[in-house]
């Protein structure tokens, strides 16, 4: 029987902190074998915005990340709260939070998932339009954060050259230049057509 | 001092398993708050194939995850092993378990973070031309998977539509379009260059 989910026999927490918890689960496939443990990895949803101006310029910021413990390039975004009573909520906190601006428009991009194998979250990505800078950023001090817009072929230019390296961020800017219509795709004919 | 990484001032282990390993950091930032605990995830490099033949159809699987909870269409890939001396090598490797399938070439689109803030390993994604079929697929019982060949239009609607929701493999499939010469971005004046 393909594509039937495994069984949970018996689950227990590894880790439970308000950041990061860790189950694991013994579990059984739909073709009887067990697997246990299978390590899964859950926290809250994750946000995430693609913010551009009127140029079509993108909002990135740049950052120290402790995971990779390297200065990264990225768009706003972070962790849902508790609080926030639905995603939007969650991005346009980050964003003001992160960056000083707010936005007429928070366009959904959908519900992805960061690592299907691994983890239970999801990541909600927002294409965000009509920005204006009301406050200064109001970040925690662990986060320097240096704001800065770039014009689409710069964006495209350093993803190519790998300047910009978090690959859940460029999911979603792919999401949002897709939803937007800023990307066509080339046929094996030459033509073109919109994605 | 913006932009300067963390100190560590001391670390331990929380879970050390083959498969998912998660450290807390004792760390200060450069303005000289102290952040107790900070939780890392290790685990090995994945790698990523972004599989295209002749008529630019790209090979998808759908494979139940115990992540989501969920039959998710993704690309083919996996864990490097140990084993592995290089990238490449890990990725023809899960290519072949998975679908059964090899290729002529195998173009490196470069080392991507999964998720900068809490993640220490890299994702290595492969634009991968010229597929030949060499082999019945050789997973491990946990891993029913179905292969199918789908047309890029098809793809892209798969994709605005939600049906295709892994983030870090949309991020792979943004980039091998991208290095193939298959997507132009268009610019506000109606223009388009290849991205």
């Amino acid at each position: 029987m393909k594509h039937a989910p495994w069984k949970i026999e018996a689950s227990s927490s590894i880790l439970d902190t308000p950041w990061l918890k860790v189950r694991a689960d013994a579990c059984t496939t739909p073709s009887g074998e067990r697997i246990d443990p299978y390590y899964v990895v859950e926290s809250e949803d994750w946000v995430h915005t693609a913010v551009f101006d009127e140029q079509r310029r993108i909002l990135l910021i740049r950052l120290y990340r402790h995971g990779n413990q390297a200065v990264n390039l990225e768009i706003p975004g972070g962790n849902m709260d508790p609080g926030d009573p639905n995603p939007e909520t969650a991005a346009r906190r980050e964003l003001l939070e992160e960056t000083g601006y707010t936005a007429d428009q928070f366009i959904p991009l959908g519900d992805l998932t960061p690592n299907s194998a691994r983890n239970t979250n999801s990541l909600h990505g927002f294409a965000v339009l009509g920005p204006r800078k009301v406050a200064e950023p109001a970040t925690d001090a662990a986060e320097e954060i240096s704001c800065e817009w770039v014009e689409l072929p710069e964006l495209m230019r350093r993803i190519a050259a790998g300047e910009f390296r978090q690959a859940l961020h460029l999911a979603v800017i792919f999401l949002a230049l897709q939803k937007l219509g800023w990307l066509d795709l080339d046929t094996a004919q030459g033509r073109t057509s919109t994605v």
